[in-house]
């Protein structure tokens, strides 16, 4: 902190000295001023305890205060380096003009700000770790997270590099709506990828290349969705952000229970038009699809005459047991909509995916394709075929599978060692995370919270279902959270499980039971 | 030509020499062998000289195979190596299995295969030019075109290298859906950017990044129509792609008149709700909407609770006369989004544009975005935002500013000289490309055609229109078309009308009128 610290430099309205109220006129003065630009987006804000110091307030006052700050967005918390003030966020309140923003505010469609979605659009928005400890170590067990630092970008620089050279000397670009469904090389790297890995067989006339799985899902809902008519199954619970799309397009969303041996198929609505499952590894559960239940999946789907969408985002991480196919075999190819991604098995930065589609779909496709955003960038598109057909992506398969294998018999050992009195982990073979059922009934959202304020992000599983019948868990994911992180993290859980119940058990003594 | 010619390979049954069938049989033979995947895709047809020798048919017969081949999609013409078997598209027929195909494809949503929809999102594919003219310098005077040839590939790789090595730094890449309005640097290059070429003043936070502008206008469809509510009014003649994404979110679209000024605001019809305008350069007629237009625009959408979106494709090239203000202006905030892209200024293949919306709309459009693909992929992203910042952007601007004042100067010469008989060029500012109405009734769609089996490509105006009020014109698009090729395809369409002319004259003769 230097004499000049911006926040020491605003005349701010203080309560007087030793005032109850001084938290609360504190937070509402700095609040005023980042609202009015006085203190610019991107200023550090002083130590807790030299605010504290200057403002004349106890330190557990200011850490109050910035915690309000934090919880409602105006000032970020940065890893080991303290606490900024938020980029000004668009206000959802009317504009300038009185009437003008008001009437125009009412032609925003307001699906999007419906709190459903966007709950679960805010899937991956957790409050941020408090900053009162900055030096601690942050574990995040969030799935399907990838650590950006494993990945091989010198040789992802190099084969881009090449790939543009290539691109340079081709003569001018012209739009070519035919060229839309993906780069050539890319169809042709990605269905080398899917048959080695996932025993998907297909052409590249059957591949359309997506920006990541999130575009694949709006592609798919956009194509097969009549608005007001389409019933879309998803597992539930599942993957919050897969249901949006569908609901956007204006398709009535039907949540069906998983089991043991994946989607219970016999609850699927007869009216059902499209059904989203993740059959190789159970979003977030983990378990696989029996082949009983696929064989009846495929069935149901033909007698009813619905589609089905495989949503196959992890599994290039097989570890043990007998591996499955992937849903989509040469025998389904008619009702299989397969989804893949990069974001997983490279990074979700990159926003590559793509849809192996039945040939009926595909001219479909490729339209809806074309009026979003016509194809993916031709760039990122040969730089990706090269790192696949150059053998780079099946090398840091292999690299993450030992990884994460070690992260996960980890994990495993302490679900059913120091845990097992409270979590039964679900067995699976796939994948970047494992879950868990509560054994007792525990509060884990609440607990989740309580870990949250220790550094530890944990999702608890409560957020993943969409009907009534939740059941508690936890969710621990091995894609950011390397072997001390883990081991960190569950000793901060055992600590908290282990406290929660001697103080029951104590509550239980109190209370003379 | 081999011996091992893949088609001089297959088993045909052909027609008797000399059977005035022979060219009906050899194309149905030939299409079933392509159908079936006995010619592979990528495979060279031999020329039709030597397929005439070996068919045992005429040089003309062979051409004319080859053209229904074309036509059909089968194969594909590369100019100066030949005719390809084209990839196999999927086809519009129900599938495999009878029932279930069938009955799977009715889920599909009619809208994107409508012929109006198919229509104008294929406004950038024509036929291709004939393969029998394989050495003819092919001239491409369609408009939005960029070539590719003369981008600085080498600087933007160096520039991506280096942004990602910064990227590399960073920890772990986890999802952030607040950062998902763009990446902070790119932004911020945005809007000095805009600031400098286009007057447009605006913050980080007014902006949001985009997969070009056609996820621009998607975004802004599916933010602010409510579908089967809102009535979107689009320039006549216009853009057609743009028109698709508003029509897949349910609004009305009413085309509305063009003059000298720009949009005839008092055409606007009372109940509109999104006003779509190209004021600095209209697309395509290419004059500039008047001042007094501007105002009556933003009044009127005041007065009815409009929006307007700015599509300000290529503004960065301004060639003389008074400049004008983006529409967007610091008093016209509250109503105006303005989409910009890169995608003229640099490469269509960046997949790369952004919005500056009102503040009350931003919230909305980033939980959009965030639905349909969560954000652009990040690589491209600070590459991006590098380049633009370290000025190459700017200069890449300065040089193809004067390259193409060159072509255009070119351009306007010819049609204020030889071509001024036949066509009036309509005044402009800027962008890349001029267009000119016909003086008398020429049947300008037919003489395009012409043209297009002399390798030269060009779009009459009939296209561009929506409603029944069409102007016989021609588009002269000078962003692919360098000064040689604008000379030579000039010449043919002098030609041409000189031609036609005759022609005409010597028929009104013949007629004894």
């Amino acid at each position: 902190m230097s004499a000049t610290d911006p926040m020491f430099e605003l005349e701010l309205v203080l309560a007087p000295k030793g005032s109850r109220d001084a938290g609360q006129v504190l937070y509402r003065q700095l609040r005023a001023a980042i609202l009015e630009g006085r203190l610019a987006a991107g200023a550090k804000l002083p130590a807790t305890r030299k605010s504290a110091s200057f403002f004349g307030i106890s330190r557990n006052t200011a850490v109050e205060v910035y915690d309000r700050l934090l919880d409602g967005g105006y000032v970020v918390g940065r890893r080991g380096s303290g606490t900024y003030v938020a980029e000004r966020r668009a206000s959802a309140s009317p504009p300038l003009g009185p009437d003008t923003g008001a009437t125009a505010g009412r032609r925003l469609n307001p699906f999007w700000l419906r709190p459903d979605v966007t709950d679960a659009m805010g899937f991956w928005q957790d409050p941020p770790a408090r900053p009162a400890a900055p030096d601690a170590l942050l574990v995040d067990f969030r799935p399907a997270l990838v650590d950006s630092r494993l990945f091989p970008h010198e040789v992802f620089r190099r084969v881009s590099a090449k790939a543009l050279r290539g691109l340079q000397r081709k003569p001018a670009s012209l739009k070519s709506p035919q060229g839309n469904q993906g780069n050539f090389a890319l169809r042709a790297a990605i269905i080398d990828h899917i048959a080695l890995t996932r025993a998907v067989a297909c052409q590249t006339t059957d591949v359309l290349v997506t920006s990541g799985a999130q575009q694949a899902f709006d592609l798919l809902a956009r194509a097969l969705v009549t608005s007001g008519e389409t019933v879309v199954a998803v597992e539930d619970p599942g993957y919050p952000p897969l249901r949006v799309p569908f609901a956007a397009a204006g398709a009535t969303i039907v949540p069906v229970g998983v089991d043991e041996e994946g989607l219970i198929v016999e609850q699927l609505p007869a009216g059902v038009g499209i059904i989203c499952v993740t059959p190789s590894h159970q979003f977030p559960l983990g378990m696989a699809m029996s082949m009983r239940r696929r064989q009846a999946l495929v069935a149901f789907a033909r007698e009813h005459g619905a589609v089905i969408i495989e949503d196959d985002y992890d599994g290039e991480f097989r570890y043990d047991g007998s591996p499955l196919e992937a849903l989509r075999t040469s025998s389904s190819t008619d009702v299989v909509f397969y989804v893949g991604t990069f974001s997983k098995c490279m990074l979700p930065s990159l926003r590559l995916g793509f849809i192996v589609a039945p040939e009926w779909a595909m001219r479909t496709l490729i339209a809806a394709k074309n009026a979003l955003d016509w194809h993916c960038s031709t760039q990122m598109q040969v730089g990706m075929a090269v790192f696949v057909a150059d053998g780079h992506l099946a090398r840091h398969v292999r690299k993450m599978r030992d990884l994460y294998r070690l992260r996960r018999q980890l994990l495993l050992e302490s679900l059913n060692g120091e845990l097992s009195d409270w979590l039964e982990p679900i067995p699976s073979f796939y994948g970047m995370h494992v879950a868990a059922f509560a054994r007792a009934g525990l509060d884990l959202e609440q607990k989740s919270k309580i870990l949250l304020g220790q550094n530890v992000k944990m999702h608890a599983l409560g957020r993943y279902y969409l009907g009534p019948n939740v059941r508690e868990g936890l969710i621990f994911g091995y894609g950011a959270a390397d072997v001390s992180e883990i081991t960190h993290g569950l000793s901060a859980l055992t600590r908290l499980l282990r406290g929660a119940e001697q103080s029951s058990a104590a509550y239980e003594v109190a209370r003379g039971a």
